[in-house]
């Protein structure tokens, strides 16, 4: 390349990225795919909203996520772990069609299924995009591995909404796994319902489906580590492979204002750290999503931040699982 | 009505309210009052703010109350309740003159007399306003009932300014009712009193009139169940009824941004969730107040959201009363 | 109804609304369809966006047109007209699916096809929503009507991006007009296009196919009634009626902050509004639509104002049409 | 004073205002009022906006607006004046009333009359507020003086709006100095009236009491310059001093955003700096005011900048008047 | 001065500043300096951000902090303290030049050695600016005393960056300290180090060098009061000074909105409220500083409010020292 | 490169970029520079604001600049010229120091010779950045062609302060060019001197320096296309090359919000726009800035936009130039 003197490579260059030879950002560590190289973890983006009930600017989380990695370094000082070792791949985006709504969840799940079948050893982390990509990124998995597979879902909302209503919408997924056989609902723990963001009915089918279901509350009574010992024990058994699933709006809306459907009374930011932390080092856990952030709506990606720092817990547990 | 193919009535329709018929939210529950029609719960909006002495929009609070409702459902998770048998009525708002404040305050206590009449079995529920409104409102409970009432305020300020400085405003609703003779010292408790937002000569004249104070490091040391229980065993013997004023302010900055004295070292919204689910359930209880939320310096709604889930938790427990 | 004093009907109030007897908000005079009456313009939204290429909220569009009717009068003081007299009814908005847009297209057509046949000597008036809408809009009414259309586009973009590429979006309507046979592209006459805006390729397809194109600048040049008396003289003798869209985007950024695709070198309101007027006169314009503004990134409105101002001289042209 | 080094007197310091002693901003320049000197002009603020009919942080005009003064010089390059040599004092701010909106008018009129008896000759300017400020400013001068005072008002509005609606607001200067006897309706030219923002009604009762009434594009079309000369024309003869109210809100939204009833098919700012220069040589303008802008709701002080570059080019003309 | 009715002198008047003459705000009670007066504690801003290595608007927050005074009272509810008998002296703002900001950092040297010289009994209070001060005010004080200066630094950062990359930055003022032989690495104390937001190279250097470090979590896990105590344990018998700076970037992302580095897992203000309400009653702190807070970026001045009260629980327990 | 389904490279990817084959966005066609190459024109970031006397985030717009591109196409309707055929290479930002502002300059004094030296046909594009950076820019270009130089400066201010006064800041590169004999006043034509923004004492020394001075009025009453004769009629026989400077700042407030000196009575776009035609046509321009753009308060980078369509405004002109 041409020696310019003082003239860097053209870039988006983002606050706070200033180069420093003795501390790593995450932006200089999780770099873009590259060919016949292996990877303990894979990255995509899936910047889908328009699936959304409410009006979502969720499709801008991806490149919001990315955008933060410069202002996070690779050093969890609590646990005196620092990530580099684990070897991470950025997938990219996944293709989203303008106007059909149909096609882009069928993109999704290609897409996964083609991940999957490369990288099957690999932990794969979608990056979302609203509630409704889990889904079809389960779909490919199951697909893939013909694994049984069990579900850990942070949401304050169940997610059963019937489909007949707006179709696959964020407000289906647990539904349109259950009811396309793809999951059992005995087989889904959702951790964190809130009060006056679901109904009676929904949480009847919810129950007569088996699922497990814990309030904001008991989460708070109990303490988080009992909970997340408890889904795994439900879970541990019966299913050979978790997924795990973050809906951001499980959290309150004082820590993160930047979620469609913000309100009180939500879990706190230390106890998704905790979750991802454990979930981390449990071996069953191969795949992961971040879903319902909106950049457009949040104040100073305070919103984004929490979800980055939640992926960097489960890294941080992952790299005890590994290493 | 005229049948044309797709098309709905003219509204203004909110973010989130999405039909759903196994769900229902607060707008499709909450409806004009009818005539002839008995009710358990009465509101009403009181859109006062120009007797703040700060610059202040909490005459947007009504409106902004009633906007947030299709966002939240009348399901409370934790208590297992549907509030849907209950039976309440939105009497809208209360007049305003453009340039007279004391009518202003004139018409307030002229509507309330007119409910309390009206609705003399029903719990009436004001939404403000800054905390002027108050005065008038407890008044006209007085001059309808001939009862001894006694005052919960939630409140990071003791409210007891002198009205020579200022006329009544939203600093003196207190003084304005002991003053006044409505109200005796003695049966007031205030709760939730902030370092760095009151005076020493404030504080001594609510101690020479009586007044129960409680600062919010007190409800943090000794716990909020037993501060109510406290306040209720103060002013079980001696009053008829009980009047309960929530001044948003008393929550901390960090979850109310949109409140005009914003501060540090307020109490948290759990704690007015839990104090408004005990006091719902209590019988004396037969008017509530919210007051002192700007919509037009907020972010996100979420000073409006955390009033909403109080009045929420307010009808929780009173559904506990009642059923 | 039961008489209780100073309370006012439950609504959603909005500033600048105070009542005044001796003047007529747009508020006050445009209201709900009833059946049996008869009109002379028809005003429905059509709330969709998620057909837009770039993130948008237009949807959000019809919703705020209304709210800003309590902020302006009937009386348009430079003609001395007060279009009171006029029968206007708002026919609400159309029923969006949430996942499936090409559905929404579909609603789009069946509700124009109702409106066109119950009210077939009404002007119709429909405020979007990004411009995908006018496709469908303008399919109902050759159904409905059998006419040759001839449309007046106000678009700082051509709008004939190939339908392969996403399918029916926003940047597609005239395309679909011309390929599905709807509408010849010599009907058509596109006012305002702009610099940086369109590509070379597009332009070629336009002119190919016979579509009248007139620039920003040829609009400075030659002043928009000369502009406006060329358009009608191409489509007065070989068109049975015409069909006027707005898309606020050809205004110039400074203007309207509030549309998705602002830019420098456009079009003033003013002559926008000269336009309405005179097409509003014209006997042969029976349907116009305002596209394109999003009110979640405008600033106070201003936007929508703009687009209500249009309307209102629109109004103030068919008044001298019919008074 | 203690000298240390490197240490600044304490002040409220503001962006732009670096000391270089080549160049004085006007906050070096406008001082407080001293005893025992004589003026040119006054200056004072009236903070008073809870008279509006809309919601109003219009009294925050006057502290923005003297903020406004470091960004600017004294030295209007395009007539080659410094301004420098006139003689200004700023004499603070008007007191308010918290509660009482009557009493605040009444201190408005009692100010401004020991304002024109302690300075007679000054030329007196005032810094609002909401429009309701201008009649007791004037009724204070007609009371001082006992001269027959001619207005021009710039403004969208006729602002004679009914008192028995509302009081003393911002709708009604107007008429209340002609229902006070305190001016003559045909000594009142308007100027800049817009398009649906007035009723006929009120356009009758204007016209009735004679008051010259100019629009938006009656300015446009005729210029500004021969505007003016055609008021000054009309109220030469027969007053004896001339009053000068600008209404911001005369102003197209997209120049003054910042201002509560924003519209389209305004007046352009310098229409008024050219208006101002004129005004400020003539002998007879011994008044200005300055109503209806909202620093809250403006972005980046846009229209505050406009109404102080109305100010100084009226001091401009005012140096030529003097020098 | 001359009397003018109703007319207050110049001042730039702030929301919440109403006259109360039985509540003493914090404007009224701390005033400029004054010659031949002795004082107990002296404030000094030092509006430095450009030595800042991300975009940061910290010179703001003097002035920020000083308007913020209008809007609390010297009283301190929970200790029933009224710090009025305090002698506090606002010094003003150190003088910084426009691009040398090494000249900018000698600047701050000297005015705080002029102070230190001038009022050797007093506590000084410095208002930043960014990190990057603290190495030239610690060097002052080390200068005038040629005392032992112990630090207790709370931050989310070690800022122990090596000087050669970018200078003294905001990055560096440990390093800079120790590395200059001003402070022995033993003699900090750090408080608060986050997750994410260090590297293992830099905990090694402060870890060589001896400084005291405490993470976030073990804060959480044995308790402000216990840390402390610790810190004091380590510093009392070596040291003979302490010099205490609050990094405010200390605080978790959702309490203070406004600084630069905002990230989840910071301590809680009340954590730094309960510091340096302990730190203000041992006799060794002669020096304290706020860094970090960018007001350009806050909400409603949350984060400067939050600075503010530490100030204040700082002058509480120093009352206690005092008193 | 690995072939995944619908899984796109990592990108940062930006609104309004929807793939489309038959439009080439602006980031389609300006690419990083690539070695041994030739090119017409080279662009580059120059990202420093530290050296601003207000505070500016000026340093935010190379990068705000580039992803504008993504929303703008190659194509110039109003002349009918695609760009493509010109060759352009984005050189990247030059790098900047943390502290040391002397240091930036002299940064880009030697890069810009680096950059003058290796491509001496080109033009050279600098995307600034505060005024500060024409300096060193220019003594590069000096320096590497030994060229008598002639300035084409728009801007509101003469840039003429004196560089003891805070060095060299954005206020003085036109006096530092002069005083340190790089360019000679009289070879210097500054368009667009604003009202209140100059001094008359700097308009002493811009005069007596031989600086030829347009102030805004004088353009509006020349025409902006004989004031651009007129310049380029001075500086045509003299001078060897030609630089031109735009200051954003000399447009008029309402069109470009997000600077950070804005005022009132500035330029219009469209004069800047074809003022960069003409110039872009002139054999004698080989190089070019844009300066004083501040993302950071700036709404919908408006002002962005502008100052790229000037840009792509003088590529137009100098594609004439070419072909």
């Amino acid at each position: 390349m041409l020696k310019l003197s003082k003239l860097h490579a053209p870039s988006i260059r983002l606050s706070g990225g200033s180069a420093d030879p003795f501390s790593t950002n995450l932006a200089e560590w999780i770099r873009p795919v590259k060919q016949d190289q292996e990877y303990d973890l894979c990255l995509m983006g899936v910047p889908l909203s328009k699936s959304s009930i409410s009006f979502s600017g969720a499709h801008l989380h991806p490149q919001q996520f990315r955008k933060c990695w410069t202002s996070f370094t690779t050093y969890n000082w609590e646990q005196d772990i620092d990530l580099k070792p684990l070897r991470i791949a950025d997938l990219g985006d996944i293709e989203m069609h303008i106007t059909d709504i149909a096609q882009c969840h069928q993109n999704i799940y290609e897409a996964n299924l083609s991940v999957q079948r490369a990288y099957p050893e690999a932990v794969s982390i979608a990056v979302g995009g609203d509630h409704s990509i889990t889904a079809p990124l389960v779909k490919a998995i199951v697909e893939a591995t013909g694994a049984r597979i069990g579900i850990i879902q942070f949401d304050a909302h169940l997610d059963v909404r019937d489909l007949s209503y707006g179709g696959a919408s964020n407000g289906t997924p647990m539904r349109n796994l259950i009811e396309s056989n793809t999951i059992r609902g005995e087989d889904i723990v959702t951790i964190g319902l809130r009060n006056f963001a679901n109904s009676r009915q929904y949480r009847d089918y919810a129950e007569q489906h088996g699922m497990n279901l814990v309030s904001q509350r008991e989460v708070q009574q109990a303490g988080i580590e009992t909970i997340i010992a408890q889904a795994m024990a439900i879970l541990d058994q019966k299913c050979d492979q978790i997924y795990v699933t973050f809906d951001i709006d499980v959290l309150d809306q004082s820590v993160v204002p930047g979620v469609p459907a913000i309100g009180p009374q939500g879990l706190l930011p230390v106890e998704l750290f905790e979750s991802a932390y454990i979930l981390g080092k449990w071996e069953k856990v191969q795949a992961i999503d971040f879903v319902c952030v909106d950049p457009s709506v949040d104040f100073r990606d305070a919103s984004t931040r929490v979800s980055l720092h939640i992926f960097l817990h489960f890294l941080s547990g992952f790299y005890r699982r590994k290493m």
